[in-house]
């Protein structure tokens, strides 16, 4: 039996989740892996506070953690990029391996943190790092990205990596609610923070997109490599008018090889009724991916929460425990992107009820080389929706057109973009 | 770098898949994985037939292989009890770690290889087994179950393992196909064998059972723990019957921890038509899982053909040469199953039309304490379809019911018999 010293870092919900199965499994995790995580030290700003840590040598003191001889592993799990940053750097440096949960930082400091590994790796051979929480907490990603997938033949991610937003477009979907009511009822359950902006926007799902892009095509990729767009943009009649088409909006992250380069995108998009991943509801996480050799495979799980994060750090414990964790070995390449796409694009233009307006709108679209493919007005006061369902069309024409005809007089809210994701996979 | 010989047993379609891969991808899994697997010799009964093993000094004599000093990893692909498993312990007896895609062998004789292992180990400590590939093929099922699952609090697996009857299945649901004509289709289509028994029996999906249950809850599984219940009993019309009820029929493979027993079982079910696993169809597997601190999980992907399950051996290479490979410490405890549970359960009688039919079956059914939930009986000639959906009832009386039922002369074709299996979750 391995007994590997562990000095936690952060005692919110998610560390005292993991003190929890700790506590409750310890035995069971030994007898099952043939490692005992032991919890030595833990710092926390208001451990006073907290009496679940009086056994084990609380302080407000991360260097303290850090330093105790007695601690063989960090677990981070302040979150954020500083302190936290630090503390991993400096951990690192000393050859004690790291456990976090923190995708921002993984993100963000990717070169320097494997600069502090190969660091630490000349006091001690065995220093990594193990971030399965960062990306779809429970759900098994970064480690199978390497482990499963090995060979390298990934062609395409389809992921819904954010349970907020997942959350707030099935209720808008499901229960017919708008997105502020939607967002309040995810606020009340903490699927959302007080501060959504940092999920609604995207921003999230793409630093997730970014780490597995990371690990699937052995690239670099920075923020400005992603085009992002949220979900704050739409509302429950276009849920309405996805239906209608059989069809259910989500918020996907994708990364797709197109010959030498990578197309990164975390959008809105609409995909069929009958797609495994149109099934995925509430707070829930998913990816779907395609491999060359492994071909197409989902998985689906609790991407948030405390009990769900702390197994995934559970794992990364248990994988460096016994010797087992990645090597993170082979240097990342700077990443091409695909600047621009081509899709079938939803328009949802809010017109004002006056002749010429759908002259004005499809002539816009004309000179943008952008072909009509359905065209949709219900009969109504105004303001009055105009939907368009358009064959495949430049992403960067799109935006151009778009502008132009909001820029009008007609438009009386901004116009609703959203991607169709078709399904080139009959049975998933 | 490191380099790992290996000798592959068996060149058949997942052995040349293999083959392929290591050909094609050898750099970019030595630069992703810091592991260089490197082919040194194949035994396959007609290697002379098979061009493309003149590189690997190809010979007939699986004891070559094995004993080639150049060969530190063996991989098995003849399947089959013998002589692969002679080879297998002969392997790892000598301190060359396995890595096998032969589920077969690993249920039915696992405490021989850990014992094998063992005695592997005093040469050898690293000598150890990887058998991804034996469940599920390219899904990452046996690795999760320690690396991700390792808390150990596994409550339920509900799975779809067996591709041959999926299809099946599906095909009798979306199609309208009758039994045999789905079978010869699967046939034609290389998704089943000329002899389908034992994947339509339900057998092969209770050894993958076996398997995942000694990994998710540490005990050793003897096939007599497994109900098994196959395909070949019901027809088109339980599957519009299904339809009307707002399921579908799926093979499921089922192990459910209650108190400090287990329930195996591997039978057709009607699960809503909502559920994920509704939406697995075709050749796909998958497996939805029940952890006490992971939350519910769903992973699917294909469980079958030459390049996933191949993809899934190169897995355990890589995972073995680069000293990541599970280390499956923890005696396994003798299983304690539950024998007898309770369902709702789906009658289809086929009877006669005659007065006192209905009578009958009821009286019976009542003697046995089985309550009626719905009764539905459609007008028209002989036969005479009465469908029956019960309240909870145990399985043991329905046995005892459905045989003296069957045993009358009222009744024209075998009883059909399939669980409801509901859905305790409504997220997934």
């Amino acid at each position: 039996m391995k007994e590997i010293g562990i000095g936690l870092l952060g005692a919110g919900t998610v560390g005292r989740g993991l003190i929890e199965i700790l506590e409750t499994e310890g035995e069971r995790i030994a007898s099952r892996t043939g490692v005992r995580p032991v919890l030595r030290r833990v710092a926390d700003r208001s451990f006073q506070k907290k009496p679940v840590l009086s056994a084990y040598a609380p302080t407000a003191s991360i260097d303290e953690v850090i330093d105790d001889p007695s601690v063989e592993l960090v677990v981070e799990l302040m979150g954020g990029l500083d302190p936290a940053g630090t503390a991993i750097l400096k951990a690192l440096r000393a050859g004690k391996s790291v456990v976090t949960a923190n995708k921002a930082l993984i993100a963000a400091r990717s070169a320097e943190i494997f600069e502090a590994i190969a660091e630490g790796r000349k006091k001690n051979p065995a220093t990594t790092i193990g971030f399965e929480a960062a990306v779809g907490g429970a759900l098994p990603l970064v480690r199978n990205m390497r482990l499963i997938w090995s060979a390298g033949g990934m062609q395409r991610m389809v992921g819904i990596l954010n349970g907020t937003c997942n959350f707030i477009i099935t209720r808008m979907q499901d229960d017919g609610m708008e997105y502020a009511e939607a967002l309040k009822l995810a606020q009340q359950k903490g699927f959302a923070e007080a501060d959504p902006s940092f999920d609604v926007s995207g921003k999230d799902a793409a630093q997730k997109l970014a780490i597995l892009s990371m690990l699937a095509f052995d690239v670099s990729v920075r923020d400005s490599d992603i085009v992002v767009e949220g979900i704050e943009s739409f509302h429950r009649v276009d849920h309405e008018l996805a239906r209608k088409m059989g069809r259910v909006i989500r918020l996907l992250a994708i990364a797709r090889r197109v010959d030498d380069r990578l197309l990164l995108r975390v959008h809105p998009a609409m995909i069929p009724a009958n797609h495994l991943l149109a099934d995925v509801r509430d707070e829930f996480n998913a990816l779907f991916i395609e491999e060359r050799y492994a071909g197409p495979s989902l998985i689906v799980g609790r991407g948030a929460g405390a009990l769900p994060t702390a197994a995934a750090v559970l794992s990364d414990l248990v994988a460096i425990g016994s010797g087992s964790a990645n090597r993170w070995v082979g240097d990342l390449q700077p990443l091409k992107s695909l600047e621009d796409a081509r899709y079938r694009f939803y328009f949802r233009f809010r017109t004002v009820d006056r002749p010429g307006v759908l002259a004005r709108i499809a002539g816009v679209l004309a000179e943008h080389d952008i072909s009509i493919a359905t065209m949709h007005q219900e009969e109504g006061r105004e303001p009055v929706d105009v939907v368009i369902v358009t064959h495949e069309a430049s992403e960067s024409a799109v935006r151009s057109a778009v502008s132009k005809i909001d820029g009008g007089e007609i438009i009386l809210a901004p116009t609703v973009v959203i991607r169709m994701e078709d399904n080139p996979d009959a049975s998933l």
